[in-house]
Parts: structure tokens; C-alpha cells; sequence
């Protein structure tokens, strides 16, 4: 599909039809969503595809009961990882191979920052991984939704809830949000209304400086 | 461009031609961009796009002096924005009018909520503000190379030294990643090189549960 056909067409969608998605429509969406980029390429993330009636059924629970989590044929944990070491040297030693470090130093010098990295106090390696998962996230919502999948972005569940449920540990991994994933159904109401308000761009874009006082309603004059 | 073009050929992109950036292409760039979801829809997201040398100069400063800062046509400072009830009515009230809320009280609980999330502590609205507007951020990328415009994102910068340099107020907002943005250089070394490892989709996805202990490297036998 033509991408500004993909960002103008996507809806986060609540009704699914009652069809399944097969491991390799799985497979070429998720192919295209892990090409987004990560802080020092350290893709921190990790997702948790749902299909049983059983393990959906467990999410929604932990979803505070909403219920296209058992709706979708598919609901995903998207899960960042707080350790950002965890991948590192896989990474730059790929980055080294193929020419973009010059030397062993640089590499080297990137495991040093990372280590630092990985010295931050949690709330920082929380941060640090909910940027990067949810750069993946958007890929991911936008490559379901080019191969016919619609998708609902979560963030309203509890966190807790879902590690205990799914057997993850919380100080290594972050639920950054869930997804429900699935073929709409054909009356989905979200594929029929208009599509919900932007921000538009001449609010949201500031030019050289920081004006934010230009978002505030205009007064009307009284003349 | 087709979808699946513009996300396997992006490319974190450091040598820029010497072209501007005109405001139309930025204006498309963001139009598709800023269809990105987020959390109730409330789009915390606020973009200062830098085109001057001294504004980028500013902000190459306070970037650890990387050169592509100030070597690109435009350089962004993408903030979250940590008070869920900014534009909270507004969003509410299109949703109400455009059927996707069933009535007035289902309207009022969703600003109730919001409101909730306000009196969360900083960290929290924080890793909020993050999550959404990181998802506008991924969109931004991909706008942008739809239109022939390549981008690197940025998580390495002192955020005080961003908020004193164009004074803006760390108590509201959150700078979460800066972006340069520019037509690459012909002979940009990132558009030539191999792709940069991506850590393969069957390590990323779990199917049921999650089994992080499939990642570790397979231990050769003896025999």
C-alpha cells in the first residue's frame, strides 16, 4: 500500500472479524516493524503474540476487562527490556563489520557508554527503553495495518498485573503497551466515522523557537 | 512510496546535501506524521524545527557537538509535553461529536481519567509523554523518507542544556529525542552500507508465553 495511504487510513480498531491471522502474516509484519531504529541499534524489545482463547482471556483481565483483548485473534505484550546491554556487543560488533565504526576504539567506546548506560538509576532505563519500544510499536501498527490487519494500541492496563499473569520479570522488562491485532470487521465503527481530530500541524510545529503560548484559543475581541 | 519500501530503506542518515528544506515539504512531512496515535488521543507531541545556524549551533551544543546537528537542513527538538489535560477537552469533544463516545457521561469519565493521569507523579506522566510522542517520532522518520528526506534520531544530548539553550519549561515538557532531518548526501556512507543486524523476528516474537531464555546463544556441544 502507498505509505501516506497506510498513516491516513489507520484507525485504532475495537470490533475484528472472526477470522485468524496466520504465522506468516505474523511473520511479514513483524519483518517490516523491527527495521525501526533504536537508540545504538540496541532494539530493546520483545513482543508476546496471543492467540489462545486461555492466555487472551488472561490479558484481559489484567486489561481492566476491555474487551477486544479477547475480540482481536491476536493480542501482543509489547515488552521493552531495562537492560541495554543486553544485546550490545552483537550489535557493535554488526556495526563494526559493516563499516559504520571505523575502528575497534569506537566499538569499544559505544560497549563503554552503554555500560553506562546500563548504570542508570531504573527510572532512566525505563525511559530509555519505552522510547525505543514505542518507535518499534508505530511500525508495528503501521506494517499490520498494510498487510489488512488493524490494530488498538493499549496503555491503559496494569502493568503489574500483566507480569504476574505472563511469568515476566518486572526488573528486567517493561510493559510498554499492548495491542490488539486482527481483520476488522466489516461494519467496524472506526473505519466508518471520521477520523478523530489532529492537532494541526501550524499548532504543533514551532519554527527556531518555542512559542507554546500560540496554542491558546484565541480571545475573541470584543468589538 | 510503498509502505514496505520506505520502512526496509530508511537508514539513520549523518551526511546531508546542502539543501534546504523548504516549508511545504516539512508541512506534507508533518500532515502525515501527526496521524500517529496516542494515549485518548491527546497528541502530547510539540516539534521546534531549527533551519537557522545559530539555532542549530545552539542545539549542536547541547548535543554533545555532533556535527550532523548542524550539518543537516533542519534540526528537531521533539517534546512531550507532561500534562495529560492540555488539550484533553478538545480531544473529548470531537470524539463525543464524531460517534466514537456513546454519549456526555461517557465523555466526562474519559476527562475524569484524564485528570487522574494528571495528579500522577512527574515520573510517570514522563514515561506517558515519552510513549506517545515516540510513537509520532517513528511516523516523522518514515514521513519523511516517503518524501525523499532522511532523518537520524538523537537520544544522546544533555536535555537541561536543550531546555535552558531555547527556554522551554522542563517542568511541562520532556525533551524526548531530537532528529536531524535533510536530503542525504549522494554519497551518504549510511545509504551504502549493508543494513545495520536487526535481531531476527523469530528471537522478538513469543508466541503464548514469553521465553526470553530462547535468546541466549546456542552452546556448541562437545562431540
Amino acid at each position: 500500500m502507498d505509505f501516506t495511504e497506510v498513516v491516513t487510513s489507520r484507525r485504532s480498531v475495537h470490533e475484528y472479524a472472526d477470522e485468524p491471522l496466520d504465522d506468516e502474516t505474523l511473520e511479514t509484519i513483524f519483518e517490516n516493524a523491527i527495521q525501526a531504529p533504536s537508540s545504538y541499534n540496541l532494539q530493546p524489545w520483545e513482543f508476546v503474540v496471543l492467540r489462545e482463547d486461555e492466555t487472551k482471556e488472561a490479558l484481559r483481565e489484567a486489561a481492566y476487562d476491555q474487551e477486544h483483548v479477547t475480540g482481536a485473534a491476536a493480542s501482543v505484550i509489547v515488552l521493552g527490556n531495562k537492560d541495554p546491554e543486553a544485546h550490545a556487543e552483537t550489535v557493535a560488533d554488526d556495526m563494526l563489520e559493516k563499516g559504520y565504526l571505523p575502528n575497534e576504539e569506537v566499538r569499544d567506546s559505544i560497549l563503554e557508554n552503554v555500560a553506562g548506560m546500563a548504570d542508570l538509576p531504573e527510572q532512566e532505563r525505563r525511559v530509555w527503553t519505552v522510547r525505543s519500544t514505542s518507535l518499534v510499536a508505530m511500525a508495528l501498527m503501521h506494517a499490520a495495518w498494510d498487510e489488512g490487519v488493524a490494530t488498538c494500541p493499549i496503555g491503559g492496563f496494569d502493568p503489574d498485573a500483566v507480569l504476574d499473569a505472563f511469568d515476566i520479570d518486572g526488573e528486567q522488562y517493561e510493559p510498554v503497551m499492548l495491542m490488539t491485532m486482527g481483520i476488522p470487521a466489516e461494519d467496524a465503527g472506526e473505519l466508518q466515522a471520521e477520523a478523530k481530530y489532529r492537532r494541526p500541524v501550524d499548532e504543533v510545529v514551532h519554527y527556531e523557537e518555542f512559542a507554546p503560548e500560540r496554542e491558546a484559543p484565541a480571545v475573541p475581541a470584543d468589538d
